[in-house]
């Protein structure tokens, strides 16, 4: 799929890989509103600091992301480097620096192969086309320890028109929620203002790509960015075209948000951890999120062990609070637990858990909060991945 | 060693093992003073609310522990069971249900095989010894997935006269701070006021138990249990008889956690977290622990991978507050970030990562507060170990 005002291209410019594609660019035949969210980490890469400044300003031309190097923690010489690719890449595009967003993924602490990227740049816009192979070729351009490519779309009527949405997204590891999460990029051919597409953006992240742990690990480069070219000739701003707009953009997000958690590193299993019952929001966000981070819980989804004691262990100690004989715990649809105590259907629970997807659903009994989250299983691929590779 | 004072037995009551202790026994020949620290989990085990309202009548006379259940999310059931034990307990040693504390390791969820444990009880009582052999033995009638018993020992001279400290934990998986920790028990023949031993075995546990973590996760069961039976004829009081005592103390229990943190499960590599120069205290044991607890940290310590990297990312999550460039980083004595840049002792560092004790020295540079925490690497067995273990 292509969205209508948009061009991509992908390019291998040997910044890590020299067979495969490692630079992508996305630009907007003219000036397309645009939105962003960023890393909330202290050490925020160059290229985030840049983008989060540029994505203020509201409307843009391009995207620039490599990956090889993540251009994290390189002060200076880092800030150089962005200077230096969107002063080239605007020059290319006849726009200004300001019109463009960056982002890099790879190893944090070392200096982009910048002499690569700038060689590599001008051959890069001449590959730029409105083809599904091009828009493809960037899917795989942004990935590092990613199995397979993410991409999601969907395409709406407003008012007799087709309005059409497309997204991409990286990330396999280093991925929490509470967080802009990952790569992800996102373009549409309505036209939306930038400060309902921010507030979309901001709104949408929370409720897809914060709601994912792979390893409760956040990087310094998470980013989404999105634009939005207005080429349709539909005009989203209110009603009944903005809750149409808002349900296929939310839902493309949160297909890229499943993809990453299923594509987690080693991981085989998808898991989502749903906690209600909770006394307020801080709480079950705290129970859900410890649950779906505890090494033991998630080894023990790898192992495919009926354990429910490790569940109680990890909201236990999450800071949520709650009668442990209060609570209930069901496994799909198994009653699991009852009023903290094992129900007897262990062996039904384990079937469950033999599942590649299933859902933990845990009422605390203490309140009418909920917050859900997905997560993936710890396996021995995890270990032998992150063991190895320089991320 | 022995403590003057205690007696010591263990017995292989086919709780879990059948040819292997588990279940133990400490015994004081007249009341004792005695001090605990228990899990700050919503989730407290049975044995655990026992004890903690026992320990705050300052004196008692026994510990009596178990392995193979927890005795955690048992409900009425599982109080029934500590009244059950401790009532039986109480009469073989002509004592009352209040001077008996309880502990239990093992499986969440599951009742205690009680008739097991008080068929094993007479038998447990007649073995009581005050021979090196019986505090041996309780020392592994403690242990679950722990590779090999933690003692740790200390003679001091107070006042012309000898006084001793002995003590034992078990823990290498569910461990992490800001708790507890684990099962640990602390002997000594000083006598020591209730009170103060109390505030000596919270501090002590402070500094040393809670500042261990293999996993991040805590336990429902995590208990600390001291007794000093005063049988030297030594009283600790105040000056340098307390401070004399206080530093053996300490060195006794800093030298159980080390044990544990070494006999982490799957563990290779024991590793210091250090982060000085942070805002505020909180600041630093956040930083710190996050460091500890970030899977791609440990997972980067099992592969003697100097990435940095990760460490920025996880100090960057950690809500730690600091300027990344003001951030210095050292590996033992290896100079390996400075002004938060790479400082090219890879090489160095490398070497350092591959041996089996190391310090990670970070200086956040923004202010003056400290914390320093152990962890160790994340390795293919910690998955092996718990993708099966019922725990």
């Amino acid at each position: 799929m292509t969205v209508k005002g948009f061009k991509a291209a992908a390019i291998a410019a040997g910044l890590r890989y020299s067979e495969r594609f490692d630079m992508g660019l996305i630009a907007a035949d003219k000036p397309a509103a645009w939105a962003g969210v960023f890393t909330q980490s202290v050490c925020r890469a160059a290229p985030v600091i840049w983008s989060a400044a540029k994505a203020a300003r509201g409307t843009g031309r391009a995207f620039l992301v490599n990956s090889g190097q993540s251009n994290a923690q390189t002060g200076k010489i880092g800030e150089e480097h962005c200077r230096m690719s969107a002063g080239s890449l605007s020059g290319l595009l006849h726009t200004t620096d300001d019109e463009i967003m960056l982002a890099s993924t790879g190893i944090i602490g070392q200096p982009i192969k910048i002499e690569a990227m700038m060689a590599a740049l001008p051959n890069l816009v001449a590959a730029l086309r409105d083809t599904e192979q091009a828009f493809d070729d960037f899917s795989q351009a942004i990935l590092t320890t990613d199995t397979r490519a993410k991409t999601a779309s969907a395409e709406i009527e407003l008012g007799g028109h087709k309005v059409s949405l497309w997204g991409c997204c990286k990330g396999s590891g280093m991925i929490a929620p509470n967080m802009a999460t990952m790569l992800g990029f996102v373009l549409t051919d309505a036209a939306v203002a930038p400060e309902l597409l921010q507030w979309l953006t901001k709104e949408g992240a929370d409720l897809t790509f914060n709601r994912v742990s792979v390893d409760g690990d956040t990087s310094t480069n998470d980013s989404v960015m999105v634009m939005a070219s207005g080429a349709s000739g539909v005009t989203v701003e209110g009603g009944e075209s903005l809750a149409a707009f808002k349900k296929a953009f939310f839902e493309v997000m949160k297909s890229l948000a499943v993809q990453i958690a299923r594509d987690g590193e080693g991981a085989t299993k998808l898991v989502t951890v749903r906690v209600r019952g909770a006394a307020n929001d801080e709480e079950a966000r705290k129970a859900a999120r410890t649950v779906a981070e505890s090494p033991l819980v998630k080894t023990a989804f790898h192992g495919c062990d009926a354990n429910w004691g490790r569940i109680c262990m990890a909201i236990g100690r999450s800071g949520a609070k709650f009668d442990p004989y209060a609570v209930d715990i069901d496994l799909d649809d198994v009653p699991w637990i009852r009023a903290g105590i094992d129900n007897g259907r262990e062996e039904e629970a384990t079937a469950v858990m033999q599942k590649k997807e299933y859902v933990v659903d845990i009422n605390l009994g203490a309140g009418g909060c909920e917050y859900d989250i997905m997560t993936c299983d710890l396996s021995h691929e995890y270990v032998t991945i992150n063991g190895s590779y320089r991320s």
